[in-house]
């Protein structure tokens, strides 16, 4: 019997969930919030997605619109297993006291404190962790994309030391709120909150980052400096990123020299919505020298997570033990690969 | 027997061209040329489309980076029907004579003058025109995005002068070339050779255009204004637009305010490389008053001629007398519709 | 005697304003007022200008910050002639009430209906409109630009109809809030405000406007055309604007392209701020065809009605009864000049 | 007797350097030169600044523009004790034989090799080492900024090893080439030159950089780490700082969030062509945890190494014995200040 996932919010992170969701066999969709009755809410409509409100209140401005709705969050909850929380950043922990109360299951984002769930999650990392749990928090793109590269380093070679700019886009790309149009704008509160997320499933890591943000909607590039703990080199580097996965390799010499290129890259490859859910390495950026190791990484920032999320849920509801399984069996029905 | 097509250059509409051929069952794709052994021709290898050079000096590139060639322009043309010529603008113009040598038929792009083919194409306008042509031109992006809302208007109230201020895109999303990035740049030289380019296929029609140039990579944005000879209310315009293929509404009142909006819409409908064929249009941005439209319009500049191309080939290559019946299988095998 | 004048809001246009005023010799700065103890109050304070808070809740931020505040608005009402409202678009109206009570003469800024002062204000075209006014508006930025080129041309040649389409800049340079990064957003409301608002000074005039909002910073960039009544070259409209003030001719034949190059120029005059006050037309981009007139103009939104404020002040105070002897005066002392 | 100077090449820094030297009263400038008849080419003949041209050959261009022509490069080079070469990247190697076989000397810019000069020169790290000579190289602004704060902190703290990840902004303001519109581009060739750069300057300096090119045109931001070697705190570090020329403190507290506003301060305080030839260090965004500091710092990439140039050009000609001296002469002249 399939697992009963429920969605609430269906904007960036919560329209990629629901259409990875379809595209999985033991799991299903059986529902999604959405507060406005935005073109959004129509396509979920469309594609048979029964459509939820958060509450009563926000049942007239759809029913003005003729778009269906299937009731409210509360009746969602009562008809799934777990619920995958797209609400933004801060929101998600107000609704905790209702999915408690429900007795579903939570997977929060990047977006909460990692005390809102008590568990965060990566599925090479930490699967484990999440093993059954009532809640867990699938961490953001940024972390996601540390931990992706990292872990397997630190596994390998041991990592001493790590420093991360992240250099972030001001907005994605069809974000209507906008950002400063020709500025490039610090995070002043040193150190930035992404060190503390990688360490919420690498505790031992001695990580550092700072971050700013620029006017691009493409994806999150990252300079990264690591001091290893025994030598590499890099070709030793590049061959342990090629045997873990959701890591892909792209050239400057083959022409693909920014970001916006690794976006057309996806659109070529036709990937889903023209998404890149692996973390991007530049192979000819990556250099070591002197014992520390350099290299660049991008970042699909609207869809990293959304394997990891599939993946978190097969840990919560126990579907698969091995994590690489749950890994192969999202990547091949999601169309990420090398 | 289906009719067997080159491509000559494959950038943004050669690559574009090609999965539109992979999708029609009544042509198919002989190979393609590229200049550099960049991922493009990468990608055209893996996906088992036989790669052509320009000329023989192009080979030790390809050689060096172990990307294998299928032979030169001149094995291709001697393979082919028709070659679909996708080099940059003026450059077409330069390959002619070869392809009158190889006495294949050719399709040049916007980019050249109306003079190189003698004869301009467009589907729904002037789709016999081309019957059987030995070379025709499938006008500009922008061209085809003012023919396909003016052309129906024209037929049926009458159009007694246009005039459309094109706010241009200022490069294509992977363009790495660039262009001005704090900048709006007007095109100095007037008028604009969109004008005059509409005129190649409607040349009773009255039209002036003016043009700047942006800083996005998302869509040119048209802002147009029609004297009407008969009258017409707005539902009736857009009335007339419903009715024939190619053109899209979107609405500002459910969320789709801006050309990134549109662009995300097409990713989310699952459209191939998140492209929109058709031409956009607001719909509560379109206005009557005192005989005069006014609408906004938006062009997707990588992916709106693609279908005309298709198009042109059947008529081209005598495969489909009706226009309309021709323009519905274009359509339906490439996911276009309202 | 010099006339007292005050400054409600300093931001934008507030601060230029109290820079030209500190210029003029019939006029005095006597206090502006800021909400927020941002560097913009401590610039102010530190140039011995004396500051002033809308209200008695917003001297604790002050305090805290250690910057002097000289009173509250209703103090600095009861020590001025007049008082410019430089608040946002849509507040001015809300503190008309307090003029009124305080007796102060009061100028609005374009953000507010034409109703707000019952009489709206060109330098050129309607300077005695305002003579000795209680109220008065000084339109927007892109009116004041659309009025400075019809105006004379509609004197001379006698115009027709206009329409103009504006290509609008998404932000100012120092904006935080910012705009969206990679879009075109028509103003789906047709037609725009502006038109109407050119017709709240030149209320004969057939004017139709679309527009859109672009990714830059710089200038608004208009697209107009013109239909001419009298006949007239290219050369006829060039010497028409050549001897009105405020419109300043750049060239693309001397590498003037874009309005990215009209800033740099402007910070090559080493004009304060590198601010342009004259409305600026590209002279190789003004084309007379068929009786009608097609030209660029760009205008520089964070200063261009600064000069109209102060001829504003003199109109409104009686100052000077020329509006000609006003408009060199003040162009004089701001260093604007062809 | 006032050195004279010769510039050759009028763009970004050129024209700066020209209006420096016309602040000085040890110095005078001689002339220009100019390859093409742009809008520069005027504002120097309307500065009264003799304008010279690479060679005969360009001569033409600006008879026909009635630009007038004093000479070609080689007759500058005989009126002149020193040459400023503000020309491309690169360009400036090539002409070295010139002023080597002309007996005059020279100063070269940071897009040149140090091997080209011999020596390359920081105002406050080491004026005398440029003492008398023939050749020099004034850093490139990266590097001149990287060195204004790295220096005194390492002369105070002693610095183990610094890594720094250069945000460069993608094109300066009015550049019409250009770069990618929405894209983040790493700098793939690692370690980038700027290290290298700074160790021209700073040999002893354990520092490895890293840089990606962003689409604004503002600023570069710097995320840098530096290891200290003695213990020091926040406070420590600003007063360090503090006491040193050309850093200027910024505070987003204060609402000075991103290199957009800084620049918008720099127009606020009437700043010549709204530079900044300060490197701007954000108070709040300044961290020492652990042995290790983190700050950003932004530089102004058109401006700061100018009054890097006067002083050079002291050193060289022996004109002033004392750097701090030179410094501070330069500063009061340019206005630059705390």
């Amino acid at each position: 019997m399939s697992v009963r996932v429920g969605i609430n919010g269906y904007g960036t992170i919560g329209k990629r969930t629901a259409y990875a969701i379809l595209k999985q066999d033991d799991m299903e969709i059986v529902g999604v919030t959405k507060r406005r009755p935005s073109y959004e809410a129509r396509l979920a409509v469309k594609q048979g997605i029964p459509l939820y409100v958060p509450g009563e209140e926000n049942i007239p401005a759809f029913e003005k619109e003729d778009i269906p709705v299937a009731g409210v969050l509360r009746d969602l909850l009562q008809k799934v297993d777990i619920i995958v929380d797209c609400t933004p950043g801060g929101v998600g922990e107000t609704y905790k006291p209702l999915y408690e109360e429900a007795g579903v299951k939570a997977i929060f984002q990047g977006g909460e404190d990692h005390s809102v769930a008590g568990i965060s999650f990566n599925s090479f990392a930490n699967y484990h962790e999440s093993w059954g749990a009532q809640f867990s928090r699938v961490v953001s793109c940024n972390t996601t994309g540390l931990i992706r590269t990292l872990y397997p380093l630190d596994r390998v070679f041991g990592v001493e030391k790590v420093f991360a700019a992240l250099v972030r886009r001001g907005a994605d790309p069809g974000d209507i709120k906008g950002a400063p149009l020709n500025a490039v704008e610090p995070s002043l509160k040193l150190p930035t909150h992404h060190g503390p997320d990688v360490q919420s499933i690498m505790p031992w890591l001695n990580i550092h980052t700072m971050a700013v943000k620029t006017p691009t909607t493409m994806m999150h590039v990252h300079c990264i400096t690591a001091d290893l703990r025994r030598k590499a080199t890099d070709v030793d580097i590049l061959s342990v990123w090629d045997n873990v996965p959701r890591i892909k390799f792209v050239s400057g010499r083959h022409g693909i020299k920014s970001s916006a290129q690794i976006m057309e890259l996806a659109r070529d490859l036709n990937r889903p919505r023209g998404d890149f859910m692996e973390i991007i390495v530049w192979e000819d950026g990556v250099k070591v020298e002197g014992g520390t190791l350099y290299y660049y990484q991008a970042v699909h920032q609207e869809s990293d997570v959304v394997p990891e999320i599939i993946d978190c849920i097969r840990a919560m509801m126990k579907l698969e033990r091995d994590p690489l399984k749950s890994i192969r069996k999202t990547d091949r029905s999601l169309g990420i690969g090398k």
